[in-house]
């Protein structure tokens, strides 16, 4: 999940130097600072990029702003001529900013520390492009992927192709693991998931490692529940992200052995401390026991979260 | 789910009648009519009475209002003292207009049409108490129970009585099934998940079974996901219903045959008509195939459903 973020008064300090929040993602500068700053107060095992996911879209030729206490705007892609106006590949000038924050990160960092980049999941990247913004429950492409499923599949190609190449992209210019954010997967009945969620998914990988064989992937697919047995035939995946209402022991029948599993501290016992945090951490540490585990949050670290609860976890995992 | 709504022009037509929305719920003369409309309409199985799950919270006392377009709005009960300010009970003179309108929706379905009752389940109405709103993430509330639960536990458990209650009165008056709506469940990790959502809702199915011993009672834990399982245990239990991104097959495996599965076709399958529509009905027929089924959507209608393809659909079921 992303390290960086409100919750740091140095990172508050930070994104006050930028303009707009895709002028700091595009500056290699201050999104170098981003991603470092987490590490230096926390010493985590592995640095995550500090970028968007919607950079994508912005490369190939999207509107794409960012409202303050807003989030994403986009001019809405929701037809086919709105579609024929993108580049058939991302502008990779634009991109260029993101793979030189990465090629300067790796001497930046502590050499056992691994540093991860990443990129949006097509579907929860096509939700956003068709809709303009976050959605409760990314209606407006849902209802094109049932009214339009020819146009939507259009749309998920290419962001597969284009996502394939970027973390190849990602990968030569440093970053030693990638991971696939797909926050809004779980929206979507049986067929739509494996539809738009797994086989996109899939493709991508398969695609990324023709370019990169050894780099590994790790997939978030939140929201997944019952339908996480989808990504068991993926033997490309190394790891499966899991958010915080999923059960470990279910996710580790779910899922082969050889998948490792990351996760799943509910964000809000970070926010609470204390012995809330304690239980909730001993609850993550023995739900993954006997697994190859990632120790990671459920989702993102919350503007609220006091330092010095991120601080007693470490501890407490650490020990 | 609920039937009636902005898709009906009927519906719009009577919600103009009323000053608030609460008024709309309290008046058993447009309550009824609100009801009987989709009845006349479409046919259905069975009648869902038309009221709101925060009509307890306003029964204890709490301030709740609806502003248009704005969804809830509540006084919030976020510490000891507000929670001291609430009833003990509810006012039941507030509440005996829902008991006047199922007296009146009895005679007036037709005799093969059964009427449901309904509650929200403790959780879900305790995170609108707390937040004073609905939330993304029902942050405030799960951020109470991990800081305070002796607190969040008094509110949850006073809830539980609240609801039992209400629901025994409901059959009392007339309505021959009740269920229990946990539509905030999904967020909750399995130890909370299992605090919060599955033993107050066994604690309440067991107060209700102590007043009225026959009424088949329906959960709907909105979300549940892996977490599905956890209701296997409860033997009171008649129905379960499911969301749309719950795989139809692995809910049959978590649950035991005693448990109907209600659902859950999704309800953007209906915005979307046409082939969409008739292939997503066909999947919930057969994934629900060789188990005892009650056709329901995932969640609730949309208001921008077109009235036809509610007409399609009642026809391909029927069929």
């Amino acid at each position: 999940m992303r390290q960086a973020g409100r919750y740091l008064p140095e990172y508050r300090e930070l994104r006050a130097r930028a303009l707009s929040f895709l002028e700091f993602c595009y500056s290699p500068q201050l999104a170098v600072e981003a991603t470092l700053q987490p590490i230096r107060r926390f010493g985590f095992d592995a640095a995550i990029l500090f970028s968007d996911i919607l950079v994508v879209p912005d490369a190939l030729g999207q509107k794409v702003a960012f409202e303050s206490g807003e989030g994403p705007r986009l001019d809405p892609v929701a037809d086919a001529q709105a579609l024929a106006r993108l580049g058939d590949e991302p502008n990779w000038n634009r991109l260029s900013p993101v793979f030189e924050t990465l090629d300067r990160l790796k001497p930046a960092l502590p050499r056992d520390v691994a540093l991860i980049g990443f990129c949006g999941a097509p579907f929860t990247v096509a939700s956003y492009m068709v809709a303009g913004r976050g959605t409760p429950d990314q209606g407006p492409a849902r209802l094109l992927a049932y009214r339009e499923p020819k146009l939507f599949a259009a749309l998920i190609d290419r962001l597969v192709e284009a996502s394939a190449e970027y973390l190849a992209r990602q990968i030569a210019a440093g970053a030693e693991a990638v991971q696939i954010f797909d926050s809004w997967a779980g929206v979507l009945p049986p067929p739509e998931f494996a539809r738009w969620c797994v086989t996109p998914i899939a493709a991508l990988v398969a695609k990324l490692r023709a370019k990169a064989p050894h780099a590994p992937v790790i997939v978030f697919p939140r929201g997944a529940g019952t339908q996480l047995t989808q990504f068991a035939g993926l033997p490309e995946v190394a790891a499966i992200g899991l958010d915080t209402a999923t059960d470990p022991r279910a996710a580790a029948v779910a899922l082969p052995d050889r998948v490792a599993l990351q996760g799943n501290l509910d964000p809000l016992a970070l926010v609470a401390g204390g012995a809330a945090l304690d239980e909730a951490i001993a609850r993550v540490l023995s739900g993954f026991d006997g697994r190859a585990h990632i120790f990671n949050l459920g989702h993102g670290v919350l503007p609220q979260t006091p330092v010095a609860h991120v601080e007693q976890l470490m501890k407490r995992v650490r020990a």
